[in-house]
């Protein structure tokens, strides 16, 4: 990892006691950083009603809009209280398809450090984007 | 409204140009304060795919989360960019049963700074609740 | 009850052991009829990622919609593997209050078919409706 | 397509006037068989609250759970009233990735009958999945 990339691995690995996680006891945090250097942070809220559940990758992203989307989004860097990497659900890959660049980087550590890297693209290839959208109101 | 309640008003309205809503051209904004007087916003951030949307209301409620839930929610009040006023909707009052007291209080104000007021328990009476959960788990 | 409320009562008990909650345990079902004497039943379906989880009520009200919207919805039925009543999220009350007219019924039984009964209405007082993105779209 | 999914293909076309799409007019249908031969369809479902939507996919994948999950899905077409091939969101990527084996095919073919296809994990490579839950939890 760059310096930047291992400030965002401590960062989440200090978030996790953060989660609200009463029903899994999963805890998952994240941390995003943008082509301007600012940081976001997010962890996983669960809800009594399963489907009501945000995940840390979501929480982070939405702290960026919620600030006025400063600059891009270069990385964004996802860790759980477990021993192995994980990886974020289809839901979070599709937000992030829809606020971060194709070739922005996700970063998923083990708890030592060791990680595995891809671009959004390849954790969501083939994507639905807005233009279906345009393309079928339009008829 | 209190003076701490016309700030969150004062907030909340000048937030509304930060909603990410470029499906629905509805912008809503959200600000809450808690009972240390800190404060957090939130506005709407939809996606192409419908269901991945997140209302401004909970943005809100989640950046608290994020912060490590100071306090405890006291107030949130909730504005679009709208003459009349607008109500949360069922999946945010779900959030907010599962996160605010059940006598903590929403206001919804219109454009004007008229505005209605309610506690969370009569937004969503009879309420689904964790004991739910445990109750069948058991079984 | 009347005699269709108790078939909806007994199909949706006997619907309880197709609930997919692998991770909750909780088992939910629903059963609705239409003023055209048509039955649609639910049950809730889970996902390793939480946020992703279907509850009952929204499948047998999806079922409904999948067919054609057949009538309009006059009842909805829910049961849980618990000796309580349980009661619909605010995620469904949302949706209930999208597909079901205000005035239509919901009945909350408990093992026994003691029972409570709602209006949508009642479930979702104050709601939020169409008319608010229409008027924010509109500006 | 073998004459099976020609099957599907026809059965979603025809389907498309079913979806409930007020807020979006982006009409999505999805039809899938299983190793049975039984087959389930689904509409997206929208609502006013956008992130209550239910897409397609996930309409026609939630009718076999709660018809009890017979036999395995084998394959799962999505049509939308376009005219180029629609893809999956992640949502439904998720759900397909926790209800269909890794190797079930998804086709998606444009209005014409041509066709793009599928393994569930080509559309969500590097997946979440139980375990990892299991792997937090135990801690």
């Amino acid at each position: 990892m760059t310096p930047e990339e291992k400030q965002l691995f401590d960062l989440a690995k200090d978030h996790l006691k953060d989660a609200y996680a009463p029903y899994s006891h999963f805890h998952v945090a994240a941390a995003l950083v943008t082509d301007q250097g600012e940081i976001f942070t997010g962890v996983n809220i669960e809800n009594s009603s399963f489907g009501l559940t945000n995940c840390a990758e979501r929480t982070a992203m939405f702290g960026w809009v919620n600030s006025g989307r400063p600059g891009k989004i270069k990385t964004l860097l996802i860790i759980g209280n477990t021993d192995r990497p994980i990886s974020p659900c289809g839901a979070c890959r599709q937000v992030m398809s829809e606020l971060m660049a194709r070739d922005a980087k996700v970063i998923l550590p083990d708890s030592q450090g060791d990680f595995a890297e891809y671009m959004v693209e390849q954790l969501l290839p083939y994507q639905f984007t807005e233009k279906d959208i345009e393309d079928g109101a339009n008829k």
